[in-house]
């Protein structure tokens, strides 16, 4: 007979490596506390149930809370020969309090216990990283107060477009992460279902209590179908979903940094804590910490790409193809926590040139729709006015002179609605100051939004 | 100068083949009746803060309504040299009513205005999408209530695990339908904002009025950010990967119709109308929409891949990359109504075999959790129970014999614990009735929550 | 029974919208030359085996070449209820010459049919695939023969690191679509191996002669495993896999595009036939062309994971999942032909703006490595050299001083290895002739690689 | 300054968290003996050119050979203060040989030799995979020779559809594993391209000869320009896209091995050494090999579509982006390397049923093309044979006889072509013994291709 502790009816041995292959405890070691917690709940129930005796359960409780010291001492040692975390924590309970451990499993099966483990750990991850995109929404909120004055040009297609407050350019990012924030909490609705209980796949016979186990454990809800609560991995899927577009964000965020940093650009310099240098060159200092966040992007899609894949097609219930589920969760967790932190850290430690930003607007044509509304105000139709524009900015560019240095006879000629007001129109500090429509970049609305902001993180904590 | 709408400043032109290459009608204008909407709304805001007067109003809706009526009677002829919906439909609204058109597009860009358009589409779309899974959802459920008591080998990888009811597998469908449904609810919330307003990328300067025109479009908000506005569209991918994650689901579901039509299975048998046949071996009979299912599914993680990668990196606020963010939802959307309706059809007109499901049952040793549940209440600790029915298999089918088979004495050789009244236990219809554990594949619990699953829906129409 | 070609063991018939979704004619009318090609080419072996009489041949052959004349004047009409191109094809056959079409499908089955379609399809589109690369590639070469001795900064990290030849910077790019043409060339051996034959999955029990079937198409193989033949789409991957490459390396040559011609950076132009323009803001002049052919790399990359996704897993042989392979393969194709041609017109119409791209060198520091290295062929240990740089770079930005501007006697205080002749080092125009190492930016080392792609390109015509 | 290798210009420092997020070298370890051998190589060839004297040159190897040791050994004490492997190793050779260490950096930088280093690695491994992929050929084919006799069921749309040989099923999976073989093959050529020499990006201007480095370090070709030379991975999405094509074919026979070895199928069992047991159900024995097989093509899938998001987009030449180029091909190659040797243990280990498989085929009906074929040849064309045929299964299944238990007479109603002969025809064997096309199933065929295969795996050793 086989000396696994499934290996009734097995005679034959699997080879080491064979043995490897199908562990999983080099990365499910991970989900050890959850484990530990989930086994103490559930043989609780069991006592309450009376499936195991009062004593029983001081056995078992007391040998699973030695277990988890070890573990968080260290000196645990996990065996690929007990395949995955929960066999490697019974077989040591075995050890440790005999044969009375055995009882522990009864009623559950791996299948409802290694989903238990996955749903609580994302049900204390998530706060966690909904806490990291807090604090960089906040730095982002400080950053902007102390930048709603600050004028630069605004981009499309990387062409300056208009002038915008630098400010508001900052809580554009604020907006996406709130977005952010909002699916990861979203997402908590579906971890928050318990699916201890559902045994192999159909439910138990023994008179267990799941609401009783849930309550233990901080479930609002437990599946009410067996079948369903042992294959469903929507959960992880949703939390890949929602990092990859965490990452999508952020790595537009990191192009803009690695841009602006830039010879060209210069609008930003990073700390030195914050950047690398070169082997070679010895005047290179990168926005390394924005590229590889950038680059990590790669990895977050993936993992998403991943597990879909890993998913589709499988017939129900419970098929080992799903033991791919973690280790892309438990990474990308790790990613997005630290890129969160050093976005945070970047942003927060980063100067910002000011002078250079405003500089930027000189003779850029990014006053000239200034010019085109001022036209459509007079009565020309927005397509004319958009016409006579555009071919002063043609004769600009060929004479070398911007809209506001041309003189007002010149811009006449195109127009003889322009007069000498035009020129008020045509500073960039109107241009900003007029945009005062809901959500624009004028400044009195930049500030109001900072206020909005700081007041939606304030009620958070 | 360019005869282009944004042409002052231009003085080459393109070839053909390169405005083809650029230019997105082929799929947005799918967008029409949404971009004509937009634009009244936007129109009739415009006449109220008084940029438009009352005369300018009326000839404009006049013009747009006529565009319609020529769109809805296929009579309109889209123009790859007008590159887009919008400028298509301004260069007719020019056509029709003279220059005056050319004030519609005072105050937005077309940077707000598809970002708008495509919200618009969203938001009229999602309710199709939530209520064709509705109906699925509702025809299993109906099929459910006649397979309570129909029972089957339930499976985990594959193999016969233990007995369950087919209502209870069903439901485990109902079940992953309603999490989808939930995403799809969840994704309205991001759709629910208003772009239009944010003009090019800064806001405007004309006194327009934001919330009256979302009032109008049925919007509950406004982006509060105009960079924001015009460069987000998490709300696409959101649509995308809940798209992913339902086709995952039916790509489940259609694996298991695959097999259980097979020669093999013999659960089930398609209605030919949902069938087809080979073009050369004359007994097939092919369960082709259920592969094809399946097959779609790549497609759509496809597309989620595709805008992903789009995003990824692009700097603040449009880029043309953007333009990549209509055809692939388009066709996703397609699809999954599709594969959702063929799901319905086929579902609601297969034939159900339940005689050969419960012949699936004997012999297999899908009893053999009963057995070991039957020793470990009887005190022997489960992992002992578990090794003596894993030997008991082992010698069954070796012996060509199943457990039921065996005799009381055989049995008790292997444990004394082992009584009589065993064989009650091993029938499947106890297996399947006593699993009255929450979620259960017990008959009662299946009634329970086909009942609540029938409320369920019936609160949503 | 069903009216299908298929249909005689079928009673029901499917609704019109469950025909239109099994139907893949919307897509696969695009193989109707390749379908007909292989036709005649099939019947005419049947002839020549004897399977076939002469006239039966000459009358499908008339009728073939019929229905191929309609198709190419746009008159046939294709028919959803006919499902496919094959059905299509095989209905109009039968109208025009009456039963004896039926013979037509003797030894073989839709399952060979199709996959010999899809391989000839690529047969003749690889070669149109790799004279577009070969078309980019000259347009590189004469751009880079002009520019070989235009200096500009050459970039890691979007940092200034050292000067090269922007000669050299485009040969990088020829190198890249040089190993693009050898994937696509490669990618031709595993399409030139015929299918037809193998019948629905084990071959035919007709007399057939593969290899003259072969013969007459120009494959140079068979396939020797009718399993395989009908089964296999690696070459289509295989060329999902070559376009995503290919779109990796446009992205980059259009995201340095994009920021070329930007304001801050302004070293290219482009022309306006290449150019956009917005509708609000006049003065807007964007990289619209670049900007879509990076945005579409989102869907070549979508593509490949979708068919990945749709062969995942799928059992032997055919299952119409497998109809899912051709839309991606020829969207793909559109897309990288049309991609390539508008970078080929891009590159070949826009002006370099060698001075800008020179005094890009001016106060850099981009000539810091010369230094060390200059320090280190002194006998100073490179670390060490890199070291003294790196203070000297510290020390200039801080006093405002590029390297080049500082005194001897400065320079001294960081080594005393420093002597007059460093100014000449320090001169980008050395920097880059100095680098004579294999490979390296030296002008005489790119002159010499622009000859040797010459001479390569011109063999390959 | 900072305390880095690249620090002159750097004042601040990182924090250890951001040094560690920033760090390769819990990932790059694993290059530490190419990055060794690149060095040795490196610095013999400075030694032959000048540039390091002979005892500079000694002193250097003998350090990196002690620290070679010392990482065998596993007392190589690796620190993320030293961020990746390159730094690691300097570090240690400047403690072992003091200052002189540092001229081993001349004329090269992290880029070119992190690009050499994996190359290098890459070229140690393709040759590993390319063994395990002709050992699970070998195998394949030792079974096939065993089974060129077994008739089974062959399938389409997983119904049955005509009789094949079991041995002709396995060659199709070896045709498959060649094609990889081919690919990984071609791989090769552009692994087989040295980039050191490069340096930073621009080349050197010491007198370098990278064509003694390539020789020594048995590279055939060097990088030709060497800003592609450092910004170049080709070679490693190739190999991704090759293994994600290997797994997507070991995914198919994953699937095929979990069907068959169901209760349903029950073609094949596997060895207890390949397969696992549940902690629930004594009765279970699950192909969890094959399933976990299956699963991990999402993750060799996620790697691909993360190593093209990476390089998506980015500018020439080395950006941080690209450390993200590693860590998912180390994890592929360990994937692709394991799960081969997992198949190969399966197939060689499984027993065939080959009484089972035959036994499939009793009135399956799928003898029907034969009877189809029968009437063709009996000159009626083929649709109208395909339809008699049809409505005699259709009959058949009615009234629950195969077409071989029909009467003669009850055939010929349907068709007086029927005769005597008809029984013989509807033989399984017959079947098979006739489909004697190229690549046909008939036992004659597929004992030619068994040896055809033994032959091109001899010729490779």
């Amino acid at each position: 007979m086989s000396n696994k502790l499934w290996g009734g009816r097995f005679h034959g041995q699997a080879a080491d490596w064979v043995d490897e292959f199908g562990a999983s405890i080099h990365f499910d070691y991970q989900l050890a506390a959850e484990d530990i917690e989930g086994s103490i709940a559930h043989a609780t129930m069991l006592a309450k149930q009376g499936i195991l005796t009062a004593e029983e359960l001081e056995q078992i409780i007391t040998g699973l809370k030695k277990i988890q010291k070890e573990i968080e001492a260290g000196t645990f040692e996990f065996s690929v020969k007990n395949e995955d975390i929960h066999l490697n924590i019974e077989a040591k309970l075995t050890a440790l309090i005999g044969p009375v451990a055995g009882k522990l499993h009864t009623a559950r099966s791996r299948n409802d216990q290694v989903a238990t483990d996955f749903h609580l750990w994302m049900k204390h991850r998530l706060p966690v990283v909904k806490e990291a995109i807090s604090n960089l929404q906040a730095t982002l909120v400080d950053l902007a107060a102390d930048n709603v004055g600050t004028l630069m040009p605004g981009y499309t297609h990387l062409q300056h477009a208009q002038p915008i407050s630098y400010g508001h350019y900052l809580l554009a990012y604020f907006e996406m992460l709130q977005r952010d924030y909002e699916r990861f909490t979203f997402n908590e609705k579906h971890v928050d279902i318990l699916p201890l209980g559902a045994a192999a796949l159909a439910g138990t016979t023994f008179p267990i209590d799941r609401e009783f186990v849930a309550e233990q454990l901080g479930f609002g809800h437990v599946y009410h179908n067996s079948l369903d609560a042992v294959s469903d991995r929507d959960f992880a899927v949703e939390f890949l979903s929602n990092a990859s577009i965490l990452m999508m964000h952020l790595s537009r965020m990191a192009e803009e940094m690695i841009l602006w940093t830039s010879f060209e650009f210069n609008y930003l310099e990073l700390s030195d804590s914050y950047s690398t240098g070169s082997s070679i060159m010895p005047q290179k200092k990168n926005a390394d910490f924005a590229e590889l966040s950038r680059g990590k992007t790669g990895a977050v899609y993936g993992h998403l790409m991943g597990l879909l894949t890993v998913m589709k097609g499988l017939p129900l219930a419970y098929n080992k193809d799903m033991q791919e589920d973690k280790a892309g969760v438990f990474e990308t967790f790790d990613t997005i926590i630290a890129v969160l932190k050093v976005f945070t850290g970047m942003v927060s430690t980063m100067t910002v040139k000011k002078d250079k930003m405003r500089a930027a607007l000189k003779g850029d044509y990014s006053n000239a729709t200034e010019l085109a509304d001022y036209l459509a105000k007079k009565g020309l139709p927005f397509r004319q006015a958009h016409a006579v524009v555009g071919m002063l900015v043609y004769q600009g560019i060929e004479e070398g002179l911007a809209l506001e240095e041309m003189s007002l006879k010149e811009l006449q000629k195109a127009s003889n609605l322009i007069e000498e007001d035009v020129y008020e129109v045509l500073d960039p500090q109107t241009a900003v100051n007029t945009r005062t429509s809901l959500g624009g970049t004028a400044m009195a609305n930049v500030e109001k939004e900072v206020v909005a902001a700081q007041s939606l993180l304030a009620q958070r904590q």
